[in-house]
């Protein structure tokens, strides 16, 4: 089952070389969302192949326009290209404001329901939920409020080793060993164990999403152990008075906090327009977390089980 | 003196097959202008090797999507780039309410000043003029109140012959010529004439831009020789009754326009997102008006004097 993270865009304030503002598109299991979408993202889910229509739910960070500028123009494509589906959309909640705005003006119904949910942007919360998933969102700390979203898959159901079943086991039997526990005999031996009769759970993974904060090392704990964690680097390291000044990052401090909380790999993005090569970034994350990435635009990561 | 036209997008709605939505980036002598401002415009000006910050004004034709949505991010990359330059914008009145939302939450105040000028959408009126041009904008007919613009130069001063010019000729004689008027002898006989003393006034030159709108035969008076006109061409023939439905115009409509107002050369544009090649597009108006033009991204049209 996919769990895809793929980067439309990874520029900070002002797009430029070719670098478009922040927006990702989600892919786990069969949920498709979207984080944050900056101007010209419906161009870029169409550049790189994906499909806006498949989307289930948007996250919108914080209201800086660089991370959802590109909202009404998306919203607005899909009503065109003949939406029915509903759409869940998180954000702050003076983000509906500005929504109804726009389309008062453009006289714009859309066929399409958008089932708009604010966020506390003060605490920690499960937002989004499913049989497969839970989104939470979690305060980090900008020039205005904002959020950071974690993804994670809820734990799979324990796999049957088939071919050692007895045909006879009962229903109840394999109830108790996909719930993970063993089958027990009167006397409290093992009758049917999880070892032998089970192949166990497939891994559950995870996803967080850091953008735009300052360095926040209390986070650790928050984040710990997540297989991929997403967090601006706006500067390099000697900038970092700067980034601390405009509530930023630097590429030492995202990998510090990937390294602290001891997750599987770092991209970092969100980078400066003072950077035509943003490579020097991902070296000098390398210094102190060697899993760290560069958040190219076009670039699928993918999280195994 | 220059009198440039570039096409930064010119799809409609939805915008696909890598074409933009509508923008316009306009050189007319020492005024960089902008029509129209569509999603992702800042990054197409970047794209065309064209400055954002030499623009002095910029005009919102109306408030459907794809002709403002590019506006805020445009005006906030000038701000975070360090614009100090007063920018002048000429919209319809609602556009002041959407802008101050926008800043309103992302608690920016720009660095330079906008001086907004709501359009009067129902009549024609001169809207901005300097010394060089005069900008005119007029009603036309879509879902939500719309205008074009005309551009034209103001009447450039007689060029005086001066190899021709006696050296004892008076400052007043030399002014009666450059206001275009022959000096008299008291008996009434020319002295100074405007056919040997001078090389006559350069050509002014006129662009106008019509979208979106309906096709509207009684602009042919208005429009009446200007030498470029840019009208939406969203559909082909065959979709006439579709084009009227939305409130668009078709291809040979747009033709048919051009050739009653005898104009100089006609750019068609805002292509529905149907078309994959446009082209047909642009034979279909040819039929009817040869100097036809598809508004292809990245072109400029130059007017010579």
């Amino acid at each position: 089952m996919p769990f895809e993270v793929t980067i439309l865009g990874s520029n900070s304030a002002v797009p430029i070389y070719g670098r478009h503002h922040t927006s990702q598109y989600l892919r786990i299991q069969n949920h498709f969302m979207l984080v944050d979408c900056g101007e010209g993202t419906q161009l870029q889910i169409k550049r790189f192949g994906l499909k806006a229509h498949k989307l289930e739910a948007i996250f919108i960070s914080h209201l800086h326009g660089d991370h959802y500028l590109g909202l009404i123009g998306l919203l607005s494509s899909m009503h065109l290209m003949g939406r029915t589906k509903e759409l869940e959309l998180f954000g702050p909640k003076e983000l509906a404001e500005i929504i109804t705005v726009h389309f008062k003006y453009s006289d714009t119904t859309l066929r399409y329901k958008v089932n708009f949910h604010p966020i506390n942007m003060d605490e920690s919360d499960i937002i989004y939920e499913t049989k497969k998933l839970t989104v939470t969102a979690f305060p980090v700390q900008h020039r205005i409020p904002c959020v950071g979203f974690y993804f994670e898959e809820k734990p799979f159901p324990v796999r049957l080793n088939k071919r050692k079943l007895p045909e006879n086991i009962s229903l109840a039997d394999i109830g108790t060993l996909k719930k993970g526990e063993d089958v027990l005999n009167k006397d409290g031996s093992i009758r049917y164990g999880q070892e032998e009769y089970t192949l166990g759970r497939k891994r559950s993974r995870s996803y967080a999403y850091c953008t735009d904060t300052l360095y926040l090392p209390e986070l650790a704990k928050f984040l710990k152990g997540v297989d991929l964690l997403y967090h601006e680097a706006t500067f390099q390291t000697e900038e970092e008075l700067n980034a601390s000044g405009t509530y930023h990052a630097s590429a030492d401090q995202a990998a510090k906090l990937a390294r602290d909380a001891e997750v599987g790999r770092l991209l970092i993005g969100h980078f400066s327009a003072r950077y035509k090569d943003v490579e020097p970034l991902e070296a000098e994350a390398r210094k102190i977390f060697n899993e760290a990435y560069l958040a190219h635009e076009g670039k699928t990561f993918t999280i195994e089980n």
